[in-house]
């Protein structure tokens, strides 16, 4: 009965997704609400995985050449106006500092939405002639985005993220490193997180603000809903020539770098929970979960229950991160619902009737399936078991990524899916914006990218019906 | 000529400490000013020196059961004002956000200056039972003190530390935990940063805002002035009862918590300047030097010698953050200053006569000492020189800290000794903040601490001769 309660606390998938969502946070222990609106505070469970996620990050980041820096978390209003694009795409969500301790500022200094512009002001600076090049810096910080409607991870007004910002001597190197940082987060989400992905560029209408074009990693959440998990940008002289950021070249003449930007942030956290949870919890794939494997020794009081659980929890804990669950005011059903809820990929119990048969009984988080295993092959199976757990983990987001992306060759064809089937739909398109809005109007659906890989699924728009000759994803988006 | 120039770029450091510092910062390219006022960006060679010192302390935290979380960065007035101490102590030096996108905020939200109000909140919501406790959490992360007169790394109105807060089922137990981080920090300070520490317990008037009680390590810069490096501090209920961090405790009965925090900052950067740097430059401690070996090529046009340069740079890398510097449009001259500006331990020098000696030749930072070495004995030669270096920077240091700590057995002698000899004092303290204050005002000197190791040098203060029973190490600071 105590068993059934534990999951009745949170809200079923199906019935309300979002709500859901809200449940897993709260209980899988990830995050709270704070006293500050919109901003969260991530618990250590949650901020693990983020680390895990940041390791590996960084460490791919440091092969190809990437070196850590801080700039300023305040930015002067002035600076934020220099590229016309970005102050109007940014200045209405920031947050403004007016008064430094007793003093009232006499220019208003924002919080960084997002870097650029003072790491510009700074790489113009720096900047004088072509062996200088390239810059390839990086800063992993906190930002801040003054969202009307926020949510845990997904959309909380201070996030966490590393922003990667780049200079080069030409653009076609510029655009080479773009696409390389692309690659990497690519990488980060299908080998890590376990999530499928689509890899393309975005419309006009929905690039960065002041990009000449952004590139991202689009992938779907359990709902079919869209989550763009990590963008690079490439910005040509967009900010180079407002900015002022020039060398010498080898030629010995003026020329405006060219330059990059790419980031990616908490909302990883918030995509694992929507793409990989169900109705038991959350469930973290293997290779970035805080706890890989927990031990729920069965009647711990029994002789030797308490001594092989530690000798189990010592073989494993050496090469996973291990966890033995010694609780003695909680019965063994109440743990194992606990750590399903927390999204543990292995839970093993022993018990002594286990322990005479020189065996635990291994159950996977992904299938629920119970595996026998005789202690002395304990080693080999949890690896192979944990392998698999992240392909099967990966392949059931495949599997729901296919069947919910679909075609449309008209708008009410478009309509119709959507509203039955929210998902992706691959859709021609002419290239205009008015497309674009009509679509987002009637279906609240929007672009996702125009993949890298085209197909030509037929030759005219979807909406306008004029000659198209552009693949584009669409979807709802988070 | 042209290396003479280098090196006359940067203030002579017994004409102008202050001067040289910052000639430092910007020359050896750790940090450069912005059009923040008040706020640096730290660049790829200073954060690096950053990273390593994080790593270890993270691992160190881990050791010892800390796990790392992350709070909001904007704090409700509301929250700010319930521990009077604190809000007194740091109300006066925050930065306060008062509109937040195009909305005129009701309740103005300060940049943290420091996390105890937040987490306080969080702390009591999520505390429950005795079983909860301890709370043993960390953040890394920026803060803000709106600073008067700043100095890049030493008073940056942002930098970048570590604050960890816990709270205890006894205060016993908290009490303990302070100490414990305290030993963490002097380990770090004196093992990583080569700088010899002093331990102690700060007076009533110098104690964190709201603390019952703060530990400090001490340290001295080459001027004689002290850098306090890292604090820890024991709160009592201080805060746990304006907060309501209560438990049911084994008895059932409500009780509060017993709290700490403690940190640790990018100051550290800046005592490793002020504590080791020379009129050649920088000089970074090997286990966090970003290059721990540089290997400069001679006649790098000639036979075989850039071969046998990356031979050497492949063995040694493995082992040892080391640099290959191939440029060719300095002279070796120009890049062995450049080297010895940024720091860097050891520099290694191979030509065509080295090459056919099977040798080459390393240069110390520390002692500027040539060492020639067969290439087959250099790991060896540089592991035992490396070794040797942190005890030698850690050995000079001490030997400075001995020659300017004098003692002082009344007021005049005091005045003499700080303005002749600006180091510490070791005097005797009646307890009393008239005689802190007094001593103060007329010789800038400030209490450090009430070291540790107490000796009892006679019985009277060294301020209004009343009866004394504390040492006290005074000294000017940072």
């Amino acid at each position: 009965m105590k068993d059934k309660n534990f999951v009745k606390e949170i809200t079923n998938i199906d019935d309300d997704f979002a709500k859901w969502y809200t449940d897993i946070v709260i209980k899988a222990g990830l995050a709270d609400y704070t006293d500050t609106k919109g901003c969260i505070a991530i618990k250590p469970y949650g901020y693990e995985i983020w680390e895990n996620i940041q390791k590996y990050i960084d460490n791919e980041f440091k092969k190809v050449n990437i070196k850590n820096t801080y700039f300023p978390l305040l930015i002067p209003e002035n600076l934020l106006q220099k590229e016309k694009d970005h102050v109007k795409g940014f200045a209405p969500e920031v947050a403004w500092v007016t008064q430094g301790g007793e003093e009232k500022l006499e220019e208003r200094l924002c919080i960084r939405p997002t870097s650029e512009t003072i790491i510009s002001t700074m790489y113009s600076k720096w900047l004088n002639s072509w062996r200088d090049l390239p810059f390839l810096y990086n800063q992993w910080c906190n930002v801040l985005r003054w969202e009307k409607e926020t949510r845990p991870f997904l959309r909380s007004r201070e996030f966490l993220w590393q922003e990667g910002h780049t200079i080069h001597e030409t653009a076609k190197e510029a655009q080479e490193r773009t696409l390389q940082m692309l690659d990497i987060y690519d990488d980060v989400v299908q080998n890590l997180l376990a999530i499928p992905t689509i890899k393309g560029i975005k419309t006009e209408k929905e690039k960065f603000a002041g990009a000449d074009s952004t590139y991202t990693i689009e992938t779907m959440m359990y709902d079919g809903k869209a989550l763009q998990t990590a963008t690079s940008h490439y910005f040509g002289q967009n900010f180079s020539i407002p900015f002022n950021i020039k060398f010498k070249n080898r030629k010995e003449e003026e020329e405006y770098a060219y330059q990059t930007s790419w980031g990616i942030s908490t909302r990883l956290i918030g995509g694992i929970i929507m793409a990989h949870g169900d109705n038991r919890g959350l469930k973290i794939p293997p290779k970035i979960a805080p706890i890989q494997i927990v031990i729920v020794p069965i009647a711990m009081h029994k002789e030797n229950v308490k001594e092989k659980s530690e000798e189990l929890y010592n073989v494993l804990n050496t090469n996973y991160r291990t966890y033995l669950d010694t609780r003695d005011q909680y019965t063994p059903g109440y743990k194992f619902n606990d750590w399903e809820m927390k999204g543990v990929p292995i839970r093993i119990e022993i018990g002594p009737r286990d322990i005479e048969n020189n065996e635990c009984i291994i159950v996977r988080r992904d299938t629920n399936e119970k595996i026998v295993t005789k202690i002395d092959k304990i080693v080999e199976t949890i690896k192979n078991t944990l392998e698999d757990i992240h392909k099967n983990m990966y392949n059931q987001c495949k599997k729901r990524l296919e069947e919910k992306t679909t075609t449309a060759y008209n708008l009410d064809e478009f309509i119709n899916k959507m509203n039955e089937n929210q998902g992706f739909i691959k859709a021609m398109w002419c290239g205009s914006e008015e497309c674009e809005n009509k679509i987002k109007e009637l279906t609240s659906a929007k672009s996702r990218c125009l993949p890298f890989n085209q197909e030509k699924i037929s030759d005219t728009c979807v909406c306008c019906g004029k000659k198209a000759d552009k693949l584009v994803i669409w979807g709802r988006q988070y």
